[in-house]
């Protein structure tokens, strides 16, 4: 590892502009901005995929490979990512920092508490929790309707035991109620941090979050409760961007990271807006499959932040198409050209869809040592036909060098001029823009609404919100709302069970089938693998 | 504020050992140790109060003062401090690194997230937490009696609500089951982190804490959980010491603050130790008043860490000593000199207790310009009634010049040959140590055992771990367990209603009445005071 001054200095930002944790991370001063705001932006370049199964296509590998690999053939680069979550290493993903020769230092501390970004998010989040039952118990002079609260608490941990509890029980602990906490990725807070340009925005962000409804059925703010400022002193840090870099020395910035579902799964808007100032290049990734990951790129954070990508990655693996095919992880070794294509119909579908948002895209096919020959020209005999530029990337064995073709390929797309557009427009009704993106975009052919859920969504609409975007939570595993459900399904019907209301953030969740915002640990952890040493090193986590 | 490789500097540590967070904020490196630990050990000086009441005696304030003080007069200083907890700073009362002239910097961020010790310990907390829920989940291999699980789950907030709850409400959520959250500083393992002397005495103590007991009522560890590498993970940061500074450039070790009532309200022994070789004096405070802070710092943490303190400040105030003396906050401001005497009858029996340690007091007066000069006289006339050097300090107003004559008694105490001793031995009944505390501390005539603490007691006894010391947990107002008992009150008895044993930790807790481990907000929570402006200041906290 580099000292992360020079890191900072390879993309000109000062050693006044860095607020140092230990020597390789450093958070980025907010008074940066103001020295770098007047440059020309670079190139934004999307990292998305097939749908995520157990198979692994290596999106977060590719993303970081890919940023080296550019640096090598020239072009100025820097990463942004989002921050891993503690809960899932504690339970059964390990780290989130890319493996092999394509990895972010120090990996370790990245995937613990890092900079204690997360641990802010969680202290502001139930700061507000704990005023809402304060101010119930000392009064409730607002008149909130306990049994309409919707503020849950959080916890940066897999713990399916929190999901569902009652608090306040026995004398003098307030009012006894329903509650349950989500793991802190999932809260409102992480996706407002993510999508605010700065503190005062994120102050009125804040204000703006719905914690309940009062004996009128108004929404409650936390602004009414007196908590934002409070929470904008326990955030001040956690909205700087984090300096760190990869194994071969590209800066990178990691900052935020929200769910794919319950929120627009992006890291921040500072981090992408700074990264765009400091290089020619920004490589970025979107959670999950380019059904919801790359869609809510489109339609949400550039929306609301005014950036224009310029090329989408799509990563895919041979493994990964013949799990998606059909093929058993079992079997995956086995090959199987047959299950190859019909994995591909998964990924044409993807590579249709980017292209609806006018963006140029490019397959990344992340390769494995396990991958036969035939399979890999299969799936480039696939991608000619589609007319997509292909490349086979080896960012795992051979770091950036591993992935210069990509980047030459993904670096001429880019140069393309940008016809991107959103899908839909914003002023458009709830009902239209969730039926755009499920015609568009899933290919399904209807939408039916819970009665609960169509009750939330006349709610919105009275309280004037309904000019929100919307974003979908759905099984990451399927375009339809089954997770069994794999290829390039047609003729299905999405399922809206619930609607939330994310009024801080910006957008209208709208959940299809049951979402879980609180993971639990499998029978045996990834906690129970983790061994620290005298010395301090850590083994098991990354 | 000098950068803190200069104040690292002062005591001579490089920077090789230093990991800055930020430019005034450092933790001492583990390998520091070897550098320094055959050198001579300063002198250790404890800081303790009368008993504390809302007239404030100020006791961080003379510690902070104190240590600038001694540097004045030219007797290298390092202050050991405990970290500030966030619930209390955004409940009833702000900060907690000294004010005026005599306080610790960078404040805002001491008392906010600062290196994310206490953060780590709730992680570590509650990841053991969801691990014994989890083992549960996935066929309670181990038999855990779920009806018996006493490890709870801890947030660092204040929020009554989570006092008791239910968890596991739900199909899929594990076992349902009574449980509740304290704030962090409560935790066991913010005790252990305080009593440990690197990461493989804490991995040696994590190993022994009771999480619940099985089927045959035999004590469930956190070992076999499989849990504590995990933890050990999490806290491999926290057990390092942070080294900040006073407003005058004194180097202070400000880590770890566990409760002065569930534990023993001393900061960590590494970060004494560790102050003790790079300084000629130390000087260190305990929680609330001495009949708690100090007997425990004296026989828990002095008998654990094999130290030898040379000399006690006692602080008080005019102030204080009226309200301990009837008089009510409200007429605190007229002059009472029969208050005073009254009020002094408390302070007399905590020196009095202080040397059946072997070890010399010294009375500090925490001047406040309210205080009458025949007040003060009169608190000096009692002070020489009793044999006892005092000293009157200035250093809110004044900084360290304000204690300079304070320093100098101090320091001519601490250079007499010490004494010091336990108050009792290890081996005796768990009864005997509590009866000693009780009559020769407290001065109560008797000890009554509530049904439930005796079964506890003898299961303590059946485990054979009656040798642990007890670490009481009673009203810091009062040395009854009353705590509107002032003064210096005699022939009452001390009801414990509970035992709870902290196998990890090392001590057996006595409650006396009732505990509470989570605090609640008052009606108008300190939070609602906070504002951080666009530039990123702070504003109502410190």
């Amino acid at each position: 590892m580099k000292p992360i001054v020079e890191i900072a200095r390879q993309v000109g930002i000062s050693e006044e502009h860095l607020e140092q944790y230990g020597k390789y991370k450093a958070k980025l001063a907010a008074e940066l901005w103001d020295d770098i705001k007047d440059r020309p932006d670079g190139k934004l370049i999307l990292v998305t995929a097939m749908n995520p199964n157990p198979a692994g296509a290596g999106k977060t590998l590719t993303t970081i490979g890919l940023s080296q690999s550019l640096n090598l053939i020239g072009k100025k680069t820097v990463a942004a990512l989002r921050e891993p979550s503690l809960g899932p290493c504690m339970g059964i993903k390990g780290g989130a920092t890319g493996s092999g020769k394509a990895q972010i230092l120090p990996a370790d501390e990245i995937n613990l508490h890092f900079t204690g970004d997360i641990h802010a998010i969680t202290s502001a989040h139930n700061l507000l929790a704990a005023m809402v039952d304060n101010h119930i118990h000392h009064g409730n002079a607002l008149r909130i309707n306990t049994k309409k609260i919707v503020w849950k608490r959080a916890m940066d941990m897999n713990d399916r035991a929190l999901r569902n509890i009652v608090v306040g029980l026995g004398d003098g602990n307030g009012m006894t109620r329903e509650d349950g906490f989500m793991i802190t990725t999932a809260s409102e807070i992480m996706a407002i941090l993510c999508l605010s340009e700065n503190i005062d925005d994120l102050r009125e962000r804040l204000n703006q979050i719905i914690v309940g409804y009062d004996q009128d059925d108004q929404p409650v703010r936390a602004n009414d409760i007196q908590a934002v400022e409070a929470m904008c002193v326990l955030l001040k840090d956690a909205i700087k961007p984090n300096l760190v870099q990869t194994i071969e020395g590209t800066p990178v910035l990691i900052h935020g990271g929200p769910f794919a579902n319950i929120a627009h799964g992006c890291s921040s808007v500072v981090a992408t807006k700074t990264a765009l100032k400091l290089a020619d290049y920004v490589v970025t990734e979107a959670g999950f499959g380019a059904d919801l990951g790359a869609e809510k790129f489109f339609n949400i954070k550039c929306r609301k932040a005014g950036l224009t990508p310029s090329a989408a990655v799509v990563v895919i693996s041979v493994r990964a198409l013949k799990f998606n095919g059909g093929v058993k992880v079992a079997d995956l070794q086995a090959e199987d050209l047959q299950a190859v294509k019909r994995g591909f119909e998964n990924v044409k579908r993807h590579i249709e869809n980017i292209r609806k948002f006018g963006v140029p895209a490019v397959v990344a096919v992340n390769h494995f040592i396990t991958d036969a020959q035939a399979e890999i020209d299969t799936v480039f005999e696939l991608c000619r036909e589609l007319g997509v530029e292909a490349s086979l990337s080896s960012v795992w064995e051979h770091g950036g060098a591993g992935g210069v073709d990509l980047a030459e390929k993904v670096a001429r797309a880019a140069e393309q001029s940008s016809e991107f557009h959103f899908l839909y427009n914003e002023e458009q009704s709830i009902q239209t823009k969730v039926e755009t993106i499920v015609r568009e975009i899933y290919r399904g052919s209807d939408v039916v609404y819970a009665p609960a859920a169509l009750k939330t969504l006349r709610k919105v609409e009275e309280m004037g919100l309904s000019h929100l975007p919307v974003c979908m939570a759905k099984t990451p595993y399927s375009f339809t709302d089954r997770a069994d459900v794999l290829g390039a399904p047609t003729n299905f019907t999405i399922s809206v069970s619930e609607i939330r209301l994310s009024a801080g953030a910006g957008f209208i969740v709208v959940l299809t089938g049951s979402l879980m915002t609180m993971p639990g640990l499998p029978k045996k952890p990834a906690a129970e693998s983790l061994y620290v040493d005298s010395k301090g090193q850590i083994n098991g986590l990354s």
